[in-house]
C-alpha cells in the first residue's frame, strides 16, 4: 500500500483523503482538535450520506518516521504558512510532494528547496466546506487535475491519478499544469476579490450588475493576457465560458468571501498578488487587477 | 432683509443657516421631526460652544408663499432626490438657486429647468455632522466657494458672499466654479470610494498602505485628465498636494464612509458616476475610477 501523508486538514485535504483512506497507508497531520479526531474520526457528508474514516493522526511531523510516497499538501497558500519549513520537519523527504492548492506560481519555492523530491502540482474543482470539528459537507464536484511541475506527468503522478480514479475521484493528468493554473485563475482572480469588495455578493448578484460583470470581464482579460505572456495561449473565449458556466450554477459565495465572512485569512497573494508580481516583472499594465489588489491589501 | 429658504436640513444646511439666521428672513424646510425643531430649535456645537437658533420652519414647500431671494439647496445628490420636482413645489421660482452640494456636473438639470432663476453653484469645505435630531457638531473648517453656473459671479452671488463673510463664514467667489468642482473631486472621487471599499479605513490607514496610496494617486490622475478634457487645466501637482494636505490632518473617515456606516445612501453617482459618464462621452479610459465605481454599484 502506498504511504500517504496529508498536511493540511481542511475541507479539501479531508475530502480527498476520505476517498483513498481504505486503500492506502494514510496519515494526517492534525494540529488542533487532535484528540477529538482520534476519538471520533473524520466525517464527510455528501448527497445526504455520511462517511467516517479513521486515518492515523499525528500532531507533529517529527512523529512521522517513514519516507512517504506522497506528501499531499492541502493547506492554504498564505504568507504566514512557511511550507518549506513545514516539510523540513519530516525525517525523510517525501518521494513526491503533491500541492493541492490555489493560485499561480506557487510551486517555485518548493521546487527549488526540495530538488530530491518529485513535485506534483494539482488543482481541485470542488465545493466542500467545514461544518464543525472533523466534519465536512461536500456540495458539488470533486475533480482533480494533476501534473508534474513545471510540466509533464511522470509514473508516480500517473499512479496517484490511477489511485484516485479507482476510488471514484474524477482525476486527470495535465502535461502543462501551469497552463491549467492560469485557466483556473481566470475565474479565481476575478470572482474572488470582487465578491469580497462588493460587500459580499454571491455569483448571481455579481453577474446581475452590469458594471460589476464588466469589471469581472476586464480582470479575466488581464489574466488571459498575463497567461499569454507566460507562454500559455489562453483564448479570450474563456471569458464568456467562465460567465456562462457560473450562471448555470445556483448562486454561491466564493471561497474568498466565505473566508472573509468567517474571519479567516484570504489567499490574496496566491490568487492576485503573484499574478501582479508577474505582470510587474514583464511591465504589463493590469489596472483592474491592481485596483482590486490594492483594496484587498487594506483588509 | 434677504429672504432665504434652505432646502436640505442636514449638517451642511444647518451649519451655514445658523451663521446668517439673525441677519436674514430665514425659512427652513424640515420634513422629519418638524415639531421637535419648532419646539427646541437647531443647535450647533462648535469649539465647545453651543448656538441655538429658531428659523421659520415649514414641512411642505407649498407653505412658502413668497418669492425668496436665495433658495439654498443643501440636500445630498442622490438619484432618489428629484430636485427639479422639489423646487417646482414652490409657488414662486426663487430669484437665485444656490446648490451647496458635492460632485461634478450636478447643475445642468436645474440650469435647464429653471432658466428664469440665477444659478449659484457652491462648494463647502467643512467637517460637521449630525449628533441627534436638530443637533450638529462642527469639527473643522467652514469655507464656501461660490460662483454662477456655468461661470462668472453676478451681483446676487457677490451679495450672498458678502452676507456670509459679514457673519464669520470664509466665503469666496469663483469665476470658474466648474473648475473648482473638478479640483474638489480630485480628493472626493479617490478617498471617498476607496475608504468604503477597503472595509472602512480612515485617511491615515489609506495612506499608510503603499498599494492603496498608489490606487488613490491613480484615480486622482484620471480625474485631473478628465478635468483637462472638460477644459480646465488642473496640474498633476494636485496629487501630491492632496495627499500632503490630508496627512497633516488627524486621521478621519470620509463622508461616504460615514454615510455607509450609518446605512445612509452614498453619493456615488454625483462623485464617481457623473465623472465616468463624462469619460465615456469623450471615450477616455479610466480603469481605476471604473473599478471603484463597479464595486460600489453593488452596495
Amino acid at each position: 500500500m502506498k504511504k500517504i501523508l496529508v498536511i493540511g486538514s481542511g475541507a479539501i485535504g479531508c475530502f480527498f483523503a476520505s476517498k483513498i483512506a481504505d486503500k492506502t497507508d494514510l496519515t494526517m497531520l492534525w494540529r488542533n482538535d487532535y484528540q477529538h479526531v482520534i476519538d471520533h474520526g473524520i466525517k464527510i457528508i455528501s448527497d445526504c450520506k455520511e462517511t467516517i474514516f479513521f486515518p492515523k493522526i499525528i500532531n507533529n511531523l517529527k512523529d512521522y518516521q517513514e519516507q512517504c510516497d506522497y506528501a499531499i499538501i492541502a493547506t492554504k497558500v498564505l504568507p504566514s504558512i512557511n511550507l518549506t519549513a513545514i516539510i523540513k520537519e519530516l525525517k525523510y523527504p517525501p518521494k513526491n510532494i503533491v500541492l493541492i492548492q490555489n493560485g499561480i506560481h506557487i510551486e517555485k519555492e518548493i521546487y527549488k528547496n526540495f530538488p530530491q523530491c518529485s513535485l506534483i502540482s494539482a488543482l481541485a474543482f470542488i465545493a466542500v466546506s467545514k461544518v464543525s470539528c472533523g466534519v465536512f459537507e461536500h456540495f458539488a464536484y470533486g475533480r482533480l487535475t494533476l501534473g508534474n511541475f513545471p510540466s509533464g506527468a511522470n509514473q508516480d503522478c500517473l499512479d496517484l491519478i490511477a489511485l484516485f480514479k479507482a476510488n471514484n475521484v474524477e482525476a486527470k493528468a495535465s502535461e502543462k499544469i501551469e497552463e491549467d493554473r492560469w485557466k483556473k485563475l481566470v475565474w479565481n482572480a476575478s470572482f474572488n476579490p470582487v465578491s469580497v469588495l462588493t460587500g459580499g455578493c454571491d455569483t448571481k448578484k455579481l453577474l446581475d450588475n452590469k458594471n460589476c460583470k464588466d469589471l469581472l470581464q476586464k480582470i479575466m482579460k488581464e489574466i488571459i493576457e498575463l497567461a499569454c505572456q507566460d507562454g500559455y495561449n489562453l483564448s479570450n473565449d474563456l471569458i464568456n465560458k467562465n460567465i456562462e458556466d457560473t450562471l448555470v450554477m445556483r448562486p454561491y459565495k466564493t471561497s474568498m468571501l466565505l473566508d472573509y465572512e468567517a474571519n479567516r485569512p484570504m489567499e490574496v497573494e496566491a490568487i492576485v498578488g503573484n499574478a501582479l508580481n508577474f505582470a510587474k516583472s514583464k511591465s504589463i499594465s493590469t489596472p483592474y487587477l491592481s485596483s482590486v489588489y490594492a483594496l484587498l491589501s487594506c483588509y
